[in-house]
């Protein structure tokens, strides 16, 4: 078959009523990257006969590779298997392996098939059946006029386990392949148009077979390049140097690579260093502490943490001096110079991360309003400070910047060290 | 405008190679049904003109409101302004009120605005500027021939934002919607097939009108009603009613209604006793204390918390007994009882919560295999405990869900006090 097209439909009112997250189009997506094949379009309908109709002629007509999700259970509101049927003028029989495959499902389970179950076994006549080993409804896969449409049950798990087990390879089996090929690179505390602007010559020298796409989050962006040819080793190694140059022109704002987060990253360094960390929190509220231990592996390196939320806490917890909150207040460098500090002597760590500051959306003042957040770094020898203007009264994304760019803090103190 | 058809479009080569999951497209899905619009069909397509065009004409052609997310940025791979331009045949000119929120939103940050910023604020001549207080490309309502389209940006923060200020408020006036009512329960700590059983007959007596949901989320369920009909006051009306009979029913398991978190019930529960809370954690790693202090005004309640991941900080600073921890191990009913008793003395509060835990994926034994995890809430007169078998190696989710055990604890411990 010539150049590939594939696209992803699925099947329910329960996605476009919000009510499911559609997680099924999504790691599709990613598997069928992972084997070089670019879906070209993704497409939800209900349980409705003319939108699912219509997506099957749309898709047909673009593309030669078609994954359905959904539709398939044994209830009237399921309709994918007669329509399927419908649209590739199928009669529907009884398929005797597939009531074979149910009975060894129900048996295996010490139940007795139902009636309604026995149903599932009916296929269309003009596919062949996909052995479903985690449920009832057996898949299904049509090949016409180059086309392949793979019909497969929306429980994830379900859908999970015969896309592994059995469309994968046989897709791989049917279709000529091209090599493709992904570097991913992260940045952090640089916005897009900053990099875009580092990045623009560059961008302006990449072949034509290969893309850059800036993938932003909070306080992060992601750099992806992505390759495509013949020859995945030949691939690789271009994209390994373009990421090498890519990394060499944005520098220090690049923590890592690939799947790499930025707890991630700064985890690695500190185990690599024989480093330990500890937090003491203000504003952040447990959310930094979390951060790093999100990541599996983190009691190597994290010993833990004084959320300080209230003064008492800082003072009788912390040891924070008196004198110094009143002085100061509690968002203010001196406060978490001494918190990052004590919290290190107490923990007995190589560094130590604070943050004080108002998340809001309340709180605020005229000289330290919503979004100002001092955040500190402490080691041996010296502990550096940070007064962050967020700018936002968004509470959750305050919250998010000051964890990451205390982070950030930590990853150049270790380079550092 | 007669019977509205909506749908979304989701642009970016990132979602149809499964890097990011489109979230924004189940958001918008959820809010549109919130308002008495059912979408009709979900579209993602890559960074492609021809399938960006072709993905606005069929949408133009089946429906009345289209809702587009992504391709907004400032860099090269981002087309939707463009291709949106050349669809409503319109020229991208500066727009000044466009220039001014840019401006604004770099000198509030401290920023200078760059000339790739400043290319954000040209518009297409046919479109209205939809102000983004968010961030800095703004979105734009096109109105033709009884159609609407909408163009936001991907960054689901921005997004959601501009969806809730602006385009939602907007879609309101602009078309005839039907009277909508909803009501939301919040359930905690039970399946939703045990739900189903109890809500049976409650389900089968519904008027035709009004329809139940459950939305299943990692340890809880959300129960909408939703009522339709013509008038705003009278279907509010019924849906109170209804909505009592099912809190009824389902009784303890209901923490909360609307918009409530099972954080921000509990926390509105202390306030009104009067009562303040401290964490102990040591698997959950600060998530729990995160939670408690991701609702706004929690300083009133939450005095801080004391992350004990490391046994040194078990017994250095939370003083739990060495040979308690010698004996039972760190996952083990009486060091969580110790965690939760000292952290409610030192923090001097009403209750404490305290966890530990194997969250995953490794680290697991014959006899705690991963998942296994203790959590106990402290108050004055007695301690309570329960060990969680949650069954899962994802670390995330047994994170999440120790979290969750724990403030249903809690919520039940502020309910008999």
């Amino acid at each position: 078959m010539n150049e590939l097209k594939a696209e992803i439909i699925a099947i329910g009112d329960e996605l476009l009523l919000g009510q499911t997250l559609d997680s099924n189009s999504h790691w599709i997506s990613e598997k069928l990257t992972e084997i070089g094949i670019f879906p070209c379009r993704r497409t939800t309908v209900g349980d409705l006969r003319e939108d699912i109709l219509d997506a099957f002629s749309q898709a047909k007509s673009r593309s030669n590779l078609v994954l359905i999700t959904g539709g398939l259970g044994p209830t009237n509101d399921d309709l994918t298997k007669p329509l399927l049927a419908e649209f590739f003028d199928s009669d529907i029989l009884l398929n005797e392996s597939a009531l074979e495959d149910v009975e060894n499902y129900f048996h295996s389970r010490g139940r007795e098939v139902s009636e309604v179950n026995r149903k599932q076994a009916e296929l269309p006549d003009k596919c062949q059946k996909v052995t479903n080993a985690y449920g009832t409804a057996p898949g299904m896969w049509f090949e016409e006029n180059n086309t392949v449409f793979v019909s497969m049950p929306g429980v994830p798990r379900e859908m999970k386990g015969i896309m592994t087990d059995q469309v994968l390879p046989k897709v791989k089996e049917v279709f000529d392949l091209p090599a493709i090929g992904i570097k991913m690179v992260k940045t952090v505390a640089i916005g897009e148009s900053v990099l875009a602007e580092m990045l623009s010559e560059f961008e302006e020298q990449l072949p034509n077979h290969v893309k850059l796409a800036y993938l932003p989050e909070a306080g992060e962006v992601k750099l992806r390049l992505t390759g495509r040819g013949k020859d995945k080793v030949l691939i690789d190694k271009e994209l390994s140097l373009l990421e090498e140059s890519l990394i060499k022109i944005v520098g220090s704002y690049v923590y890592g690579k690939g799947n790499e987060t930025l707890a991630s990253s700064v985890g690695k360094a500190l185990k690599n260093a024989s480093s330990t960390i500890a937090t003491a929190e203000s504003c952040t509220g447990g959310y930094l502490a979390h951060q790093i231990t999100s990541v599996a592996g983190s009691s190597s390196y994290f010993m833990g943490s004084i959320i300080s939320y209230n003064n008492e806490i800082k003072k009788n917890v912390l040891r924070v001096d008196n004198d110094t909150l009143l002085k100061h207040g509690a968002v203010s460098e001196q406060v978490v110079i001494q918190m990052a500090e004590n919290a290190r002597k107490m923990m007995n760590t190589t560094f130590a991360l604070s943050t004080s500051g108002i998340a809001g959306p309340d709180g605020g003042t005229e000289e330290k309003p919503v979004g100002t957040v001092w955040i500190a770094c402490a080691s041996e020898l010296k502990t550096v400070t940070k007064c962050l203007h967020l700018g936002s009264k968004d509470r959750t994304l305050n919250i998010h910047l000051s964890a990451i760019y205390a982070l950030d803090m930590l990853r150049k103190e270790i380079l550092e060290n």
